[in-house]
């Protein structure tokens, strides 16, 4: 059984605050590009995706648990693994680290809608066939 | 009993995205800035306890549910309310909208945290009474 | 002699950095709410000139320079003016304060674009004329 | 002589606007990444210098012109060169480019302030001293 897939960044300057932390916005961004690498590392990144098909995944429901504390400069391994994949949405699941010890966890669901339209349509299909193989990666 | 804390924005440019909608994550820099108002609005603004009480606020909990797009200069009125005070932290709930249709809910779970220590700490009583009593808004 | 456009806005805590300071990159919002305010104080909010003219306005040239910290929660005055309005472009100029001391000023030169070509063309002749009324504020 | 430092990133879905291009502040966070990684190559990462010194590098001036557009996805070689080196501040000169095609050019003059008192203090010597070996790569 394949691993889950991984990326590892770094927290910038810009995405700390005065508390001398990471400002728990910027995870959402570390969880954003964590996304667009495992796309693209299923063959299917979304700029692709999204041109070939008039589609858009806007997100409908998003959410982070913060453990530890992340500091400028630190590394971040994020860690992402797929939830669920429905009709017409679908929902990754984001583990960050720093040195092997949980920072945050997070969850994402985008839905695929139509830029024509702006509704919700079936997944391409490529694209839910290609997610449910990387599901089996957490069996 | 007194009405829910209502403080209302603008979307920018640069909360937008490629797709013609505000990027989700606008929408915690929007919670935030309702947050700051709620607490300014409490007589306790963060800038003010924090100082005192060399503490901060990192969150530990965030979510937020979107129902509808935000788009490039929409009006977005933001309904803040506590949802629980704990010993050491807080929970408020924001309600977002556009022309009165809802847009987006989210929540936001807040610890305090001595600064010297980075270790949870008792929330100010001041500050706990004050959400305490604005959590009787919503009853 | 009408007096120049002025915007107020508050440093919110995600746009303050590690050093304290609000990071530079948030000036940068901080002149794009207050550009798009000063539009609409002319009567032609870029959202609707956009959506009128098929046009886009990114910008070409932009600089800042910082002669104070900006603080979490302090107040910002942001001042308009007009200094060049091309054929098809024009530049704002930004004076940025706090408790009527200087803290940044900036300049950003905007190009008119068509949506559909990606290249430059003639400034909306409203856009051109409001904003040659209002470089006179500055005589 | 040795060549320019070299840092390449891709434009996330999150640094893009309406219009379909990055949102112009995106290229402040591009260039503040490959300024991190310029001095980490030169063996003196910000973190551990303004711990060991207690200083900060607050921009006092920023600019930069943006000659093509970047689009979500877009792969950037960010080339940072050293530009001047003074007593307290010093300036990089940055070259944003996308398939050897230029996109944006930047500049960014930081000042070494003291965390104790704000105010400007002499470059640490191991740093300025680095910064000019790397100013001869340009020549």
């Amino acid at each position: 059984m394949p691993a889950a897939f991984k990326w590892r960044l770094r927290v910038r300057y810009s995405d700390t605050d005065i508390s001398g932390r990471a400002h728990y916005s910027a995870m959402f961004r570390f969880m954003e590009a964590a996304e667009d690498e495992f796309l693209r590392s299923l063959g299917l990144p979304y700029a692709a995706v999204e041109k070939a098909k008039s589609v858009s995944f806007p997100r409908v429901h998003v959410e982070a648990q913060f453990v530890a504390p992340l500091r400028y400069d630190d590394v971040v391994d994020m860690e992402v693994t797929v939830e669920r994949v429905g009709e017409t949405a679908f929902t990754l699941y984001f583990d960050a680290s720093k040195d092997g010890e949980a920072v945050a966890r997070g969850r994402v669901t985008a839905v695929c809608v139509s830029v024509e339209t702006d509704r919700p349509v079936l997944l391409p299909g490529e694209l839910a066939e290609a997610l449910r193989r990387a599901m089996g990666r957490e069996d």
